[in-house]
């Protein structure tokens, strides 16, 4: 058992990679807090020293010196204490394919200044937006830590999910003699990951009756073509598989644990689970921490009156301030006059600043200087992608001008589909709603106007019938050969649950199904130049999502 | 030994992912060819059936299924024949992590209708731009296939370069009774490689004492984030490690072997190996391939009197026929009379259609338009990007009307350093320069200029200094601190060759690595919404080298 006042300190921190000494900081002073309250086992996040989507700078020999040193910095802090803490472990005497020695995803185990133990990840994820066996080798064996008088198995996040969550791993460390599972985690958030983890960690820890301390990091990483939200949300289980304690939820979090309480701990009722509210809050930490990491400030967001852009300003406005954003109308001579007047009521309710520079005299400009190289082609997307062009360039021009960001207002149906303009509407630095279906919009919105600002999106907005307005009497539903209500579920189903034609076509028409389905495989292309989605679904596109931009395959 | 009269047909054929029925067809009318002359044992390439690049089609079962039945058309061709032939093999009793049958990256052996032995790779490689560990399984054992009386030992790709070329896998093969060692491979293209596959297998081929099949295929595939080349170039060695036949290079190519001459073959003298002849026919290929799949005819390009776009120019009408190219003018108050000149005296020695947009106009509107936004700010880069994006969106635009695609003229060297404007001269369906650097260029227009068309590229382009135009007296040498001399390779240097600040510090002056380096890691967020690279080197920007976004690292 633990000594009586040792606490356990669960520190959710958020590692940033390449920034190691930020995170040296981080977990230094974390380490100092934990000693001060009279912690004994303090626990981090994995990788939390060099950053869990270090990428290739891990192929870098530098790199992974500057993560050992510092481990050995952290290492004169743990005086009297343990500390478990996630880095790159490397075997100098084995080179791999790529030239470099192999590495381990490895957790230190400190104690009194001294490695007292290196416990490696011993199953790689390799799937969707996970590719670590690029980086690392499998884990050399798997031990049993001693810390007072207990016996502690360690794992390290995919660890604990298996290969069909068989808890392979977990039984393992509970046969060699474990007395409490520990996993350390960078697990990245999806709708409903929370509920996943909670039921598997309760189901281990049920199984063997021990308690289980999970604790995962925090923050938003590029995850190359693809941002990853880090979600926190640490849990505590005792040995009857109840939750105990749950860390915040998109914040950095330091907290304790009596450790009798990992056997006497009374069951936590965590606060229930909201789809809309977790997607809220990743979405904002995915804007805040774009800006803060790439030291910008200011973001620039063209305003339609629809309700993409109504939600990515409304986002905008919470992750950085209401006088950091600033809406530019550009409404063109199919704009009505409802759409410019909801957008401009839109930016009044949000306290932002807005912009109304009308397209027309541009546009006419373009097809002015055309006109020769046209001739006689009459008017076609061509010219609507000019207007979709001419207003992305306006808002990279005040991005430029003013040293911000332009942030997409792309979502993930229309991404699909390729109801957008490369160069145009894609314009931006993060899509905050790539991964985002348009039904699910809405459901933000109203989250919005209900629990967060009551009524800030101007109701119109949410009733309108959406249009691109890119000509006389434009509707999406015209344009895309039916309603969202049906389009949005169906790419869905095709994209996330990944089912096949036979299978659709129960449920929607044959016709809706080959339309659709040609079209996500027509627009492989422009998504391969989109900004950077943030991934808040099961299946984003980018990354975790491989598609070749042609082929000839019917799903 | 081989029966007289035995004919082994080698088929280098390019075979594209996600087009199955079509890759049949040529692997049919390949057995059926080499039938008619005799050929007993015919060997086709890695992943044949599917195309090599299939990516994330494989985790569709349906396509698993779609190639398993390509492969029983194909038996039964196999009469008194042995075919070798790539394939995705899969287990259905073994479910992996992404919840999909265990796959297999193999060789179907089939004889006489039919499959009489499976032989899986064993090393998958997983680094740089592969990725086979997503898909693949390693290899479940390591077989010997008796053919007349004579065994042969089959590997496949990887399991020839193995890790730091320690030649387990032939070794194994050879340990294992193997006469003969074949090897089927999708091989991708960078500058050298031919050599290096030679060097590798003659040293293969005189340790053994054995004769040496090796079979690549031929195209461009989509590697996700990058066009991926294959040259073909099959190669066979005598059992002294002579070279004996070569395949034709980066062409489809059906050859046969006198049995006999395994062991008693000439040695032949290969085409002396010529790097820029390599880099130009790989280009070519690249752009003929990409609008071959895409089904598009037109490409348009943006000339500036500039080196790069001549180059890509003279690329494209190899490629797609002078008819199907068209070079637009589009200059502005800053462009040279020189330039207009030079652009006009190469698009008439192309003899492609040219157009000339003046875009001062459009220019002016757009900073009037902007003139109440910026006030009183300063005339800076956001200028300069403008200009950059209305001639993409004059481009897009003809793409757009006229059914093409514009080729992006941005060179290696500049999309290292972000010396591009994102949604300007970084439009594009394709960039075939991207992975070529500034010094390369040079040497391809003077390639051009005196091994494929006699002078077509205007001197002048290739003497001028060089300049974006973008501002009065520009030159791109005062704007990047530093002249093409010391960038270009320097950033070679810092990408392929991996070097970092003290190696090259005893090179290039601190100063410049500093500046150098910090583009090349400032701008990668350019790089993410680029049009993909055509990968000629040991390392492209890409799918190959994933370095995040924001990050402190210093190399």
């Amino acid at each position: 058992m633990f000594k009586e006042n040792s606490n356990l300190a669960i520190a959710q921190i958020s590692s940033y990679p390449g920034e190691i000494s930020d995170n040296v900081k981080k977990i230094i002073n974390s380490i100092i807090k934990a000693k001060s309250i009279g912690a004994k086992l303090i626990i981090f996040p994995e990788l939390a020293i060099p950053g869990y989507m270090s990428l290739d700078l891990m192929l870098y020999p530098k790199y992974i010196e500057e993560n050992l040193k510092a481990l050995d910095k952290i290492k004169l802090l743990t005086k009297d204490v343990m500390a478990i803490i996630g880095f790159i472990d490397q075997d100098r005497n084995k080179i791999g394919p790529d030239g470099t020695a192999i590495r381990y995803n490895s957790a230190a185990i400190i104690y009194d200044q001294k490695i007292v133990a290196i416990q490696d990840k011993t199953l790689l994820p390799n799937y969707d937006v996970f590719f670590e066996k690029r980086y690392f080798a499998e884990g050399r064996d798997r031990k049993i830590i001693n810390f007072q008088d207990l016996k502690l198995g360690i794992e390290i996040c995919e660890d604990l999910w298996d290969e069909n969550y068989s808890v392979k791993v977990s039984q393992d460390l509970i046969k060699k003699g474990a007395d409490i599972l520990i996993n350390i985690s960078s697990s990245p958030f999806y709708l409903g990951k929370r509920n996943d983890r909670e039921n598997l960690i309760k189901r281990i820890s049920l199984k063997f009756k021990v308690p289980f301390v999970y604790v995962n990091c925090v923050g938003v990483q590029d995850g190359y073509d693809g941002e990853l939200v880090f979600d926190g949300q640490s849990m505590v289980f005792n040995n009857k598989g109840e939750l105990i304690r749950l860390g915040k939820e998109f914040e950095d979090d330091i907290f304790y644990i009596n450790p009798a309480d990992l056997w006497n701990g009374k069951r936590l009722t965590p606060p229930r689970y909201n789809q809309i509210h977790d997607l809220y809050k990743a979405l904002v930490l995915a804007i805040t921490s774009y800006f803060r990491r790439t030291k910008f400030r200011k973001a620039y967001i063209g305003l339609s009156g629809g309700i993409d852009s109504a939600v990515v300003a409304s986002l905008a406005v919470k992750a950085l301030g209401s006088k950091n954003v600033t809406g530019i109308l550009m409404p063109s001579q199919f704009t009505d006059k409802e759409s410019i007047n909801d957008a401009k009521k839109l930016a009044k309710n949000l306290t932002i600043e807005y912009k109304i520079i009308f397209i027309n005299g541009l546009f006419k400009n373009f097809q002015k200087s055309l006109k020769n190289s046209f001739k006689e082609k009459g008017v076609d997307t061509t010219e609507e992608n000019l207007q979709a062009r001419i207003r992305g360039m306006i808002l990279m021009a005040h991005a430029n001008k003013f040293k911000g960001l332009v942030i997409s207002t792309a979502n993930k149906t229309e991404t699909a589909l390729g109801y957008t303009t490369l160069y145009g509407d894609m314009c931006g630095a993060i899509a905050p709603l790539a991964d985002v279906s348009k039904l699910l919009v809405y459901e933000l919105a109203n989250f919005i106007n209900q629990e967060q600002e009551i009524g800030i999106i101007p109701q119109n907005i949410i009733k309108r019938i959406p249009t691109a307005e890119l000509r006389v009497n434009q509707t999406d539903e015209q344009s895309l050969g039916a309603p969202y209500s049906i389009i949005s579920p169906l790419v869905d189903e095709i994209i996330e649950g990944g089912k096949g034609s036979k299978e659709l076509e129960k449920k929607y028409s044959k016709k809706v199904v080959e339309h659709i389905t040609n079209l996500i495989n027509q627009n492989e292309y422009k998504r391969r130049q989109a900004a950077p989605a943030v991934k808040v679904t099961k299946k984003a596109f980018g990354i975790g999502r491989r598609i070749p931009i042609v082929h000839q395959f019917k799903i």
